[in-house]
């Protein structure tokens, strides 16, 4: 490819998040434009299409993907909706970002990395926007310069205000502790082996019923350990931090104060109340990557593989959480097409 | 206007903050696209030109704003050949987004400042920069709520690494207090009544000759004091802090810690070594607000009015550098054009 | 008792630690002398009762202990030494400052607390000095205020520059989590029914052999989990933090600032060496508290039950660590003479 | 000297610092004891004596000093009565820790200074206590390694919850910043010979009539400059901090954070309300070091000189308060016996 004009992206699924990805391509996201908006309830693909200059809606991925000003796709539709999508795209051979996760079990993540071999190239960057986010990438940086040695262990915070009213017990795993699954292979380059889930007396601002917080232990082949706090209704506000204990030190990212005031006997700082705020220039930086490389003719970022890899965990992580204590995850063989991947 | 394709930008002066703005908005900037380079050095703005897709090189800033290809002009050219570009800029009443300063003095601001007024509306948006710095704008919007009460004093913290070797003592005023003579006004609301500048004994890490650190007070009309301390060869690294003190509680901007590491007895972060890194997202900002503006048929941010009044208070400034203790600030009458603004 | 005169304390021990506290009730704790060093090596006792005014130098405690000049017993001598000097103590029923670990193991600490009930009060204070750290006081002071609500959960890191050539995997638990056994149970008010030690990869800067670092989980009978870092050789400095993370939200401490510095690119401050920097003011207020304490006639602070607890976690954190896993904890029922303790 | 028995204090002055210091030296300090309390008003003396064993109480400050029973006095009486405390002292050949200010002007501190030099060795340690706060001592220390090169500026903060109600605009100058004034002394080794004070419109939190807050520049014979924020009435907590910016890099204290929370959608700590709070470490190090001295038959510390130096600058600060802008300082020539210290 290599091209000059913007590409055409074609977004499937107009909820929250292709919506959000929808005004991020048009309004922020230089070299690309909204093609089309695909929705099975038309009125929200042509509620969201409304306000986007050469943008049509649609119920019809199949459709859509086959259109000629289609260059490119992004997934944000359901999680059980995205296997069809991808097999949609490889059969266009069209680059696909596709929003975590990439299928909700092992067993579709693994029909899909068969497809994406099948092609014989990558088409396909999940949604771990985490890799993309300033602080991840400078410890990631940091990591590999190797002044602190081999990280031996990852402590990990995940706090949202309040979880939304469908949320499970087991959607704190395969939800949100998601994200550190991701981030654990990614700054560690290690595959994860085993899961405990622990389970603290749930806190009364939970919802009844609902196991929150949890405390989750990942161990990986490369003898690391990485723990996780998710705590999904702490109440006060979201934050997400990381620190890699190092050899020769440590390292903490998800602190950050940008504004710090004096007031009424206190010093201190707000804190983000959701993802948008704290995540906004992570998205904003993958899809923009995810652009520039299709409009170059590559594939980069989280691979299916990746996208695999983590519903593996999880489900080991589920099975850790319903059954107590520890389970082991096991993972096909890594086909040849990812090898090459940091 | 109120436009849908993308605003096609003449970008007059292809130094290093030119050539910065041209990459800008080639890749960062929605909306935009840079139509034209023009510089007084043919080669250098084919250079710069060469890699952007549709952009012509030239030498003759006035043939490139007559042509229809051209909807705004961004000057990046050197300060003494400001006053011109903005004059032709306003003859084919076209919207400029002019790097500071405005223009070297306060009689050529004034001068540009009526040309303006003879529009009939305002045209110019300056390059303050900081104005769209997310720490800033946070500043900003904490003392508009009044929580906590009046300003009193702001006290200000301005570093570089180092200066480039063409560096005098009034461009520490002129060139970096400038800076914090626009944050000032605009934190504050008010306008800058007389100007008092300390030396401290120079820094032997400072060039021979150079008066290098000084310390400089504001008095405004609003009865506040800002105080800045510009230091242009701390040698450790770049930074740019404010705490506004107020009647009830004080807010502070400058010390955010993105990657805290522990290593070899020590905690603590690395420093950003110049603006590229503390302010580029002020610049990819600032350059996105001026083409939504213009798209939408508007001009917003720092005016003409601003940037004389930055030149005004400067040029008292190395009066009190040269002369020793106060000087005070003599304004021409605020314009009726500009006095709906902030 | 409720005396005026100073109170003649017998240090036994004259080692690294019983010199400290010689050292430091001559010359820092108010209202105390030292009326006599015990150690087996009587040139060691000599050498540190020298410097001391009206001090003896002694090799048999027993002989100390029953002379009128010695009003209360600091007992600093090596682990396995500490049962017989209490119960010598008890004879004399004598107030005693028992240097942790109460004893070795549980079942020599339960005999040590049936001694104690059998005096029909309580005449031990362990030596848990982080009860008296300004940071520890302020966490317990916050939680037991309410506001957070309900802890938990509570990560602790615990960081070491090097471990001395005698320490073993085991001492890990036995020596360093010990502290984090009495900080949890203290902070907390449950008593530990489980431990899980976690053994990542050793790190190549510990000694061969050692397991080091490790990953510990406590169980508590409040349903509150506390999980701990004990990293003996991390190389870069003593670190011991702590986070509270409640229903309503967090407190964390150990981030202590005093110094901040910018220089070279980098911004941060250094990193306390060893314990006697970040914990002197928790000796200094653990021996004054004894001292006043025992001048009104009274025992406070951490109790045999307290010493007796912790004895029965690390010895389950041993069989953890050497087994592998999880391993319970059983403890005896807790003694009437211990109940009415916070 | 060199005395084993505990030194036999008399306090002059029984109002709140003398009842502190009397607390403070019964209490916490080693080595001394409270051998009389004196105050013209004799039921406040009973009072503050009364609490004490082996304390006497008087109303006659000459009488107390000639008695056998009294080894040093420290003068907590009101500033006024400083010049004749002193004097007795000396005439008693007495060590004296004299609260600050030795006197209330330059004339008299002059005097007090003659007198001594009669004596023909140094008598007073005068009451600067930040010389021996923790965080002076370290940013001292660190000056003192010339790893940060020449010290250029040292910015300071000073603010209090509120003022007391007999508070006037000088004694912001005399009262507060003469804190500063020894500060930058002692950390710069530099004298000061120039006075700036700026008047911001005052807070609306501060009562009717007093210039609060103030901005205070001071100039030194070194060519390093200090300025000073004092803002009496800031409501939300008393602050002390400072940074000394240098040829190679800045050093700042009093950020002290020893709990951090995170509540309500804000992360920070508490800020102290009062001296009490942030200073208690100074006090009691202050007390000792000058108990330890004197035990050891010597005369440390902030001298009269410097009690002096300080006195004739705030003279000059209420000068230059009262007529604006700036007044020369004019120092005696500094007398023999006090060109030793550092």
């Amino acid at each position: 490819m290599n091209r000059r004009e913007p590409l055409g992206i074609a977004v499937i699924g107009a909820g929250r998040m292709g919506a959000d990805h929808v005004r991020r391509i048009d309004r922020v996201i230089s070299g690309a434009r909204v093609a089309a908006v695909v929705d099975l309830d038309g009125e929200r693909a042509k509620a969201v299409a409304a306000g986007v200059d050469g943008c049509t809606a649609h119920t019809d991925a199949a459709e859509v993907m086959a259109s000629a000003d289609v260059d490119a796709v992004l997934v944000a539709s359901s999680g059980p909706a995205h296997e069809a999508a991808l097999l949609t795209a490889f059969a266009h051979d069209l680059p696909v970002l596709c929003e975590k996760p990439l299928t909700p079990d092992a067993a579709s993540a693994l029909r899909v990395m068969e497809a994406e071999q099948a092609l014989g190239h990558r088409r396909v960057q999940v949604g771990f926007m985490r890799r993309y986010d300033t602080e991840y990438v400078r410890l990631k940086a940091l990591l590999a310069t190797g002044q602190l040695g081999r990280p031996l262990m990852l402590h990990n915070r995940h706090r949202n205000v309040a979880s939304p009213p469908f949320f499970t017990s087991s959607m704190l795993i395969s939800d949100s502790v998601a994200h550190e699954v991701d981030a654990t292979r990614w700054l560690l380059g290690h595959e994860i082996t085993a899961v405990t889930v622990l389970r603290p007396v749930p806190s009364s601002g939970a919802p009844e019923g609902l196991r929150d917080p949890q405390f989750v232990v990942l161990e990986t082949d490369g003898g690391a350990l990485s723990d996780v706090e998710i705590f999904v209704n702490c109440g006060f506000g979201y934050q997400v931090q990381a620190e890699a204990v190092c050899e020769r030190g440590t390292a903490r990212i998800g602190d950050g104060h940008q504004l710090v005031t004096n007031m009424a006997g206190r010093w201190g700082g707000t804190i983000a109340q959701d993802w948008t705020e704290r995540f906004a220039q992570a998205y904003d930086a993958e899809v923009q990557a995810w652009v520039d490389a299709t409009r170059r003719g590559e594939v980069t970022g989280p691979s299916t593989w990746d996208g695999y890899a983590a519903a593996a965990v999880c489900e080991a992580g589920v099975r850790a959480l319903e059954e107590g204590g520890r389970a082991t995850v096991e993972l096909a063989e890594k086909p040849a097409l990812y090898r090459a991947e940091a």
